[in-house]
């Protein structure tokens, strides 16, 4: 008996993440291609492969053919559409989602719309909502979508909030040692990362252009980036816990985060490794490197792994942790697929191996 | 009833091609873990993850294992391997290549060592062979290994020369004009080929120094580079008829070559692109972009695929080609795990989707 | 006594060739600091630092300042302006330029706008005239501003249009052999050009995204870019005759051509290089590397020079040249400046050492 | 009255710094042309143009020429060297700035060798002299040639130690600070530091090969670098009072740091301000960006800035400082200029303007 494979769609295929998320979809042995979506009057009607050649010649020279079909809720019933990715500015992305858990879909968000829990972290996106209530039901409804911690809730979700990238980089290493009591808090965790362009999206701006950004590097967003809120949450910090830099590298995709901890006791280095390793056992998508094994950004581009290493000062009390991912991957569309795999109960590494 | 996994082995498996087919060989369903191996007192006794982190943490940390062992005949016979890999320098290839065949192990050799059939075209090399009239026999048995071009003698072939990453490049578009008579040889066919830094190899050097290269574009071995013999031969010019020029991209990987033909006569478009698309037809791992669909290097990158474009100029006659592909892929370890596909006789794309 | 320093205007500091221009006249000893000038709507009134904080904190924090003045004719008069820079669009400096020789300000003019002699040519470009009959009387009267070629007709000039990049890293080495009757022209010339993407312009668009250009390498602009008709013109060529394709390197800035020319006879390495010595001497801004030796594009960078070297084949009749550059400079900002030394009467390499 | 020009001699001129220096020594108007040494064995009787061809064609093509003379006491004596420049390995410099004093040659010197003054962070170097007693008169005669902190001391010295990159971009805005007693010492200084790969030096190895960092991103040295000793030194840290971490960049040249300091006391933005610009007046090669306009990597390269910037956050507690520079100019080479520009009593831009 064969099952039918299941029915996606997703809105925003033209993005960078979008793209990547597409490429997975279409690899995905329990996915049937999934119905690619746009904005009517933007680039609905077009192919895919218009923006991405890499898919193959395609359309006139006999290749395979992947149409943006204009979004509309009745093509979604129409093709019985089981899982929605919204790959979307967020401020759509809060006015869809609505319709959408009506409709019956369950949807994961890429967006940073429903990932906070607190009003005062939400602030700083100046959500609209057409319905206050609703939105403010569905905050508390929509699932932080990091399987490795919140595993269970995602399983019976109907809206996942897919985490930032620089906010899983932070999160990952960070959670389990704030929960074990391992971080001194009132010192302050300083968690300086280091991003490639793709994370600052496909549009063409004075910011993303080629010569601005080769044989450069920036800091920006000091004191003021929109993952501060998430990582507070889900580690567990106050909000002058937590100092945050992002930076702009000169590369195409990867993300690198340097995280500094004050220990709340004096600590040995096989300590810290237990704590990682007992939150993230072999085989999963964190890959604990360990005590003076520290990762490189490259190690992880193209997986879905989370990679994490540390050293910690002779004083036993200082601890630099270096996580790595691929923030298309891990930090975005990979880390998607991932909780529509858990969602729908699934081998969390199918698609993703 | 399950077949047995294919044993292979791979001796080289830390240079950058070398690397590539062992991720290759791990994935491939068909194939079981191959036996890496190295030469004694070099690297062998250590782990492949020491030199490639990103295989993940490994060994003390609980993670999987990939030993190099040294190089021993008795030991790829008590693991019944059947098929041997050479990501090794040319010489070396030409010592070990006879002793294989005659332990009755067929060899996929990714050097320049088996490439060439005209003694002419050889002699750059300078291989001093212990017996020469067994290597005569060799060069003679051995199959240029371009599955697109010569499939059949692929399938029953002992020992399969890998092509040079440029040369596949260059012979891909080629071949099929000057067979079909459409290329005025006497014209003469340029070839500027441009390479990102891994065709140069793992060895630190100071032409791979990173300041060297970044922000830097040069030539080389202009009128001297050993690919060459392979294009004269494969693609059917003489020796004065190809003018190739290497050059260095500032990028890791992939190569893009620009071919400059003088047509024998007026042609259309449509008929230079009918012959290429009769050559490689759709679905193959030579992807046809057509008449002013010019692939871009990174549409290729990290697949099996040569991508060809081109462009005719108003008067007919002059043809000017683009053709991409990832040097370690197709212009290396993909090719080469080709090669084993079609040697079995299994599906070319085995492994390599 | 002291001479009053020379006053030049600019219009279009803004563009990468036009700051490049801004910082050789800021540091040029003769030349007083220069009138910035926008077109009104635009950048006017801002500071030229807000869009090179390379220059300086500026501004508030007590630095110099560089406004960027409204565009206007009675300014120019006031401020009794020299020689105007045009940095401009070429449709701007058609429309610009008739005025300001009617003031009695000398022109230099990056743009394409008045490089072309042949109506045919011209095309390309559609310009629509206002006053047809000037334009044509201004298009014959324009001197082509490569003064290693035209030196006496520059110094006399009241328009001096300064050649494209890739035109002159193509008609430097090419322009001296085609005179010398070196040049097999029946048999075609190819130039096979890359440059970097400051070449592109300033303004953000897809194609100088950085993630579509990092790791990327891809030709344009096949047999239709619009230096071609200068390159005809320049070096002596038939339409038919040039095959010129141009190619977007992943780096800031930078120009590196391989040109391949059949010699009309067989010739001698010293003869070639006889004939390039003789058009460029020891000391000037074309620096010839001779046989074998091969200029690499950084070289030149950050400087005026255009490097020259070349290989010739053993049959004495192909011909390999390489010719690098910096496109801000010999390409356009240096070049510029040396044209209004040369235009002055002053040392050709003012302000350029 | 001319006054005859300077007779410096340089030795180590084919590395990256040392070449940044030999450039900058060769446009000095104050300077004669060098005397360039290398050690006898290594590259001494070659030209410096066989390494840096962008020094034009030279030798054979009648260009310049600048031979690497063999290091000899007796040539440095008939050529009446006043400055000797060492770009050197630290035991080099250790061994030979004895002689060079003995012989009346002042020596700015660009190891590490003569920088610290505390015995317990040269143990990091672990040198040996041969004259245990001289040396330490010497570590305590040497001045740190960090002008802008040390300008009077420097002016009389006999032995300057040209300052190390990272520690330069660091000390420069922390030392007014911890001065002023604006930091809060006991809960630590975190300096999170990126450089390009000419930091790492020419020589070619497995961590500067161009496939190794591009699209890489690295921390290093964690807890572990050489320069700690000279920051803690000369900012006025104890030991466990800073957290400095290395990182390398995919780009050639160039540093930023980001610092992060917990202030004393609550503090507004215009009183860091003050403190800084207090300690780097306008004019000087420190370009105080202030608060909220950080400066990027890129506006100090090829320069001897040193440029600073900085956010507080709305507590008015966490400091988050952006320094950058260049770190062959003012990390190496334009500092050592600086320096002998201020040992000889001339006006400190003198050539490096």
């Amino acid at each position: 008996m064969t099952t039918a494979k299941l029915q996606t769609a997703l809105l925003g295929a033209t993005g960078y993440a979008g793209f990547e998320l597409a490429r997975l979809l279409l690899k995905h042995p329990k996915v049937a291609t999934p119905l690619f979506l746009a904005r009517a009057g933007e680039v609905a009607g077009k192919q895919l492969q218009e923006f991405y050649p890499e898919l193959g010649p395609g359309g006139l020279n006999n290749g395979p053919e992947y149409p943006l079909e204009p979004f509309d809720w009745d093509l979604l019933k129409r093709r019985a559409v089981k899982v929605l990715f919204l790959a979307t500015p967020h401020e759509l992305s809060r006015e869809l989602v609505p319709q959408a858990l009506a409709e019956g879909i369950r949807v994961v968000d890429l967006s940073g719309a429903w990932r906070l829990k607190a009003e005062a972290n939400r602030a700083v996106y100046g959500f609209t909502d057409a319905d206050a209530a609703l939105a403010a039901k569905l905050d508390a409804e929509a699932v932080y979508g990091l399987p490795e911690l919140n595993r269970k809730e995602i399983a019976g979700a109907r809206l996942v909030a897919n985490p930032g990238c620089y906010a899983t980089s932070v999160i990952v290493p960070l959670a389990p040692l704030v929960k074990a009591g391992l971080v001194d808090r009132k010192r302050g965790v300083v968690c300086d990362c280091k991003s490639g362009v793709s994370g600052a999206g496909k549009k063409p701006t004075q910011k993303t252009h080629f010569v601005e950004v080769a044989d450069n590097f920036s800091a920006y967003s000091v004191f003021g980036h929109r993952h501060t809120g998430e990582i507070l949450e889900q580690a567990g910090l106050d909000d002058d816990e937590l100092t945050f830099t992002p930076h702009l590298l000169p590369i195409p995709r990867g993300i690198l985060s340097t995280i500094y901890v004050s220990l709340a006791r004096t600590a040995a280095a096989t300590e810290i490794e237990a704590v990682l390793r007992g939150a993230y056992p072999e085989g999963g998508f964190v890959r604990v490197y360990g005590h003076k094994h520290l990762p490189q950004l490259r190690y992880s581009l193209h997986t879905n792994f989370c990679d994490v290493g540390f050293e910690l000062a002779r004083d036993g009390r200082r601890l630099t942790i270096v996580s790595c991912l691929d923030n298309l991957m891990k930090g975005a569309a990979g880390q998607a697929l991932q909780n529509m795999n858990v969602m729908l109960g699934w081998s969390e590494k199918e698609g993703l191996a």
